[in-house]
């Protein structure tokens, strides 16, 4: 296995530190059950996706906030480093792996308690193991007039984890760090805080208006180690009137640059009030089939003409951009008529997928699929109901399928919602830049992403995403074959090299994996930096919170 | 002067201090037409309406961030404390006073350069002296495409300093704190940090996205005292195809509480988009006259048969509600219509007030205001210019016309937008809590109020804002004489218990008051409260800036 000698990480362990003891303490507060250091465990969350591979020293397994508090004071005493996770499904970017070999890990999995949902003001209080599919199941069961936010990492994966990731999602509510309200958080001293208004007893505005009175403290608490989120108040999409998901295709880069000034004038305009992700056309390729090897054998990189003809047969062009409209039937049909009408003057098929088109389309695959004529139609309605659901709050697997790109038995039949990524071997790395949401600078770093990519033999996925009025969220995807070492060495160095660029041409990632953690916090130190060192002191003055994380940025 | 003998607050001197020692540095460094000791400019700056007036020790004029940085090293070695203000034109909420007696104040009016201003996706570099009016006047001088959002504080008042307070205003980017990005903050211990991207050299989406890469720090500048703001990047509104500006009349109290819930929902519904006020009765009639003394001596409140009277002389309702749509024309048109639909089944008279109408009415006042049957109308034109204004990035002093009613000679014939209420003697002090979007909690905090206000004999004055999909900030305002001892007396009074009550409901302050500040800290003593007091040790070891502000909250 591939795991990175390139690049050694110092442990993250004190001299003092007594794991033995803090085991003992451990098992008696939480039961032998919830504390595991046996190998299974071990490799387990030593798995990766992003050859960052690390072993933790141990894996606890809370069940309950004062839980946290007390195995947060023993970690203290006994000088023995955490790292907290929320379900683990952090794919490409670290999944269930710490910063560091030995770190004890604290699985919130188990914390999976939905405390609460208002229904009438949309909102709902819920720990860091509950997953997208269970409170998305939650709402319908109780038939509350919401859905979630989701993100395309499948159902099993945490809302709080990937709040404090500061991922987005697609929905009007997918610029995440602005649709919560109200964290509970058990800082690294073993104090309980609550933010904003959390802290007043019998405060009836906490998970209503984030920044109470003060300072206003929660953006300290995503991607950083000062303390253990065990609560928060997530702010829910009101279901609309009306709602109709969109998929536009542009034939060539071009057509999409010259679109882009358009798309972001209806975003200022609040036209397009949802998150739309654009990808590339190996993004959809890879979602269908693996790399073809037998045509390109020894090369993770298509040759233009293998790309081209990929591109034909699945009758797709160079990017596909997606989102949805939500509001009244009369919103919605303006916004489509403003999004068409945006976009007439380029080479661009807009698409809409309303409800009704999208049960009939699967009705008409049902029952006419297997006619030749009408092959191919059935992934692409499976895409767009896919599409469907992620937007109206319904998360799903299907777009993992594009991680087998690389896989050396591509998606394997019994491809579910429920496949871990890492335990089936996949291979990828993201870089994610912010980029200004202007056209030349898309086209400026879709070009010097591709060259990069070229030279290490990586074809160059691509997605696009529209986080804010301003600025795009580029994801530049490495998908590389974990089982050949030779290719994942490749993999690593293209993503070094190409994460140095991206910082070089002024475009710096808004996320980092684990490995990426170390490959940074060298490359800074600077005011910043020495900031977020003091308020590490101030606020874990053990260093015991997930030691690595985010410092140095 | 009525000062608070009641509640003396400690001096933030500590006795190491070296004021004559820091005069003259300061002196040497900033010239000593910038460092002001003489008794008219302590008398400026001890100037309130609020009744909490401070006297400062000195007041610094820094020019520049690197003045900034060498005043606080200063401060630092002679252990004197500071406290910066932008403009100081914190209106009944201490103005250009600071929290303690003694403090230096760091005035960074001089510091009021537009450093650059991007057209194309529409922000504004600017200092902490950059006020609403000079920002306003320089885009619609270069033909920039965007406006401010404004608040009704008045032209002169400082865009920093309001977002560092967490205000709002009026537009789409009303909830300021969502809008702006990249900060250049000068710490307690003198370093200089850049938040977001900032910190990263020749990064080119500084001012596009804030949260950047590990911990998003920004929120812990405001309503703090960390360090002294000196540069953020202000998102500007972009400004629209067509524009409408309306306003709302409710008769009675049960017409606005019926249709409370119709409004939440268009505003969870993305459909009233801005930050829509809602002002009660007294509001208005406080922007047209003084309290009726003549026919009420002795009292601060109207009795119930005088205030249905004058209401009905101003031919006004309970309640008016002031906001405005943004959009294509068609977008607007269909707004339109969804509001005056969801109002159509409550006693609500809705009032579009587009250019061309308000246009129309300012020729025919012109032509025939002075005619009798006209009389009054030229008020109501007048008002509904200026809300058109503010809602279109023109600042205003019109909405500070109202802070006159217990002012014993009400508004001056040369009232305009450069008065400065403090200098007027105007006594004002708002209590501005967050409460849920709900009926049920709007009615009962009202009905609260104002039994409250009445124990102590003054009107209640009432703003609720729409301040996100969720919750509405309300202000409660005591008007009180600030000539008049026995009555600023009760002034505070009643502030104090109002302030007290609404803890108890429930229902905390968005933002103190100097005032405030003192009566609160004391009441506080929790682990959110810890965690500030540490956060200050680690930003700013020798509690150099604005001791007292914000903490313990």
């Amino acid at each position: 296995m591939a795991n990175d000698n390139a690049t050694p990480l110092v442990s993250a362990f004190d001299p003092r530190s007594d794991l033995p003891g803090a085991l003992g303490e451990w098992r008696a507060l939480l039961g032998d059950s919830n504390v595991l250091v046996d190998d299974q465990a071990l490799t387990h969350y030593s798995r990766t996706t992003s050859s960052s591979s690390r072993r933790p020293a141990a894996i606890l397994k809370p069940g309950t906030r004062d839980e946290v508090v007390q195995l947060v004071s023993i970690a203290r005493r006994c000088r023995t480093p955490l790292y907290p996770l929320s379900t683990g499904q952090n794919w490409g970017y670290g999944d269930a792996c710490a910063v560091y070999d030995g770190q004890v890990i604290v699985d919130l999995g188990r914390m999976n308690r939905i405390e609460h949902v208002d229904s009438a003001l949309g909102y709902a209080v819920i720990e860091p193991g509950v997953t997208q599919g269970q409170l998305s199941r939650h709402l319908a069961e109780q038939g509350v007039p919401y859905w979630i936010d989701c993100t395309g990492s499948g159902p099993n994966s945490s809302l709080i984890g990937n709040i404090l990731e500061r991922g987005f999602g697609h929905s009007p509510y997918g610029n995440r760090f602005q649709s919560f309200s109200g964290m509970e958080v058990v800082l690294g001293s073993g104090e309980v805080l609550r933010t904003g208004f959390g802290h007043f007893p019998g405060a009836r505005t906490t998970h209503l208006y984030p920044y109470g009175i003060g300072p206003y403290l929660d953006g300290i608490f995503t991607q950083s180690n000062f303390g253990i989120v065990t609560k928060l108040g997530l702010w829910l999409v009101p279901i609309p009137e009306s709602f109709c998901p969109y998929i536009v295709l542009f034939d060539e880069d071009k057509d999409l640059l010259e679109a882009l000034p358009q798309l972001q004038k209806l975003r200022l305009d609040r036209i397009l009030q949802s998150v739309p992700h654009i990808g590339n056309d190996l993004r959809a390729l890879a979602s269908d089939a693996p790399f073809p090897r037998d045509r390109l054998p020894g090369h993770a990189r298509l040759t233009p003409e293998v790309r081209a003809a990929l591109r034909k047969g699945a009758g797709i062009g160079a990017w596909s951009m997606s989102g949805a409209f939500y509001g009244t039937s009369r919103q919605v049909a303006l916004h489509k008529r403003l999004l068409k009408r945006a976009l007439a003057k380029v080479d661009a098929k807009v698409i809409f997928l309303p409800p009704h088109i999208l049960a009939a389309g699967q009705l008409f695959v049902r029952l006419f699929g297997h006619l030749a004529p009408f092959r191919g139609l059935e992934k692409k309605i499976r895409l767009g109901s896919a599409l469907a659901d992620m937007h109206s709050g319904k998360p799903t697997g299907a777009f993992l399928r594009g991680c087998y790109w690389r896989h050396q038995q591509g998606v394997p039949a019994d491809f579910s919602d429920q496949t871990d990524l890492a335990r089936e071997r996949i291979g990828i790395m993201w870089m994610a830049p912010i980029i200004p949401f202007l056209r030349e600078d898309l086209a400026l770093l879709n070009r010097e992403m591709d060259e990069l990519f070229a030279r290490f033999d990586f074809d160059c996925h691509v997605t696009v995403n529209m986080i804010n009025e301003r600025a795009l969220a580029a994801v530049y995807t490495i998908d590389y074959d974990a089982e050949d070492e030779a290719e994942t060495r490749r993999g690593v160095a293209c993503y070094e090299a190409g994460v140095r660029r991206l910082f070089e041409l002024g475009y710096p990632l808004y996320r980092a994996s684990v490995r990426g953690m170390g490959l940074l916090a060298s490359a800074r130190d600077d005011e910043f930096a020495g900031t977020v060192a003091r308020l590490k002191r101030a606020l874990d003055p053990e260093g015991i919170i997930a030691p690595g994380r985010y410092d140095g940025f």
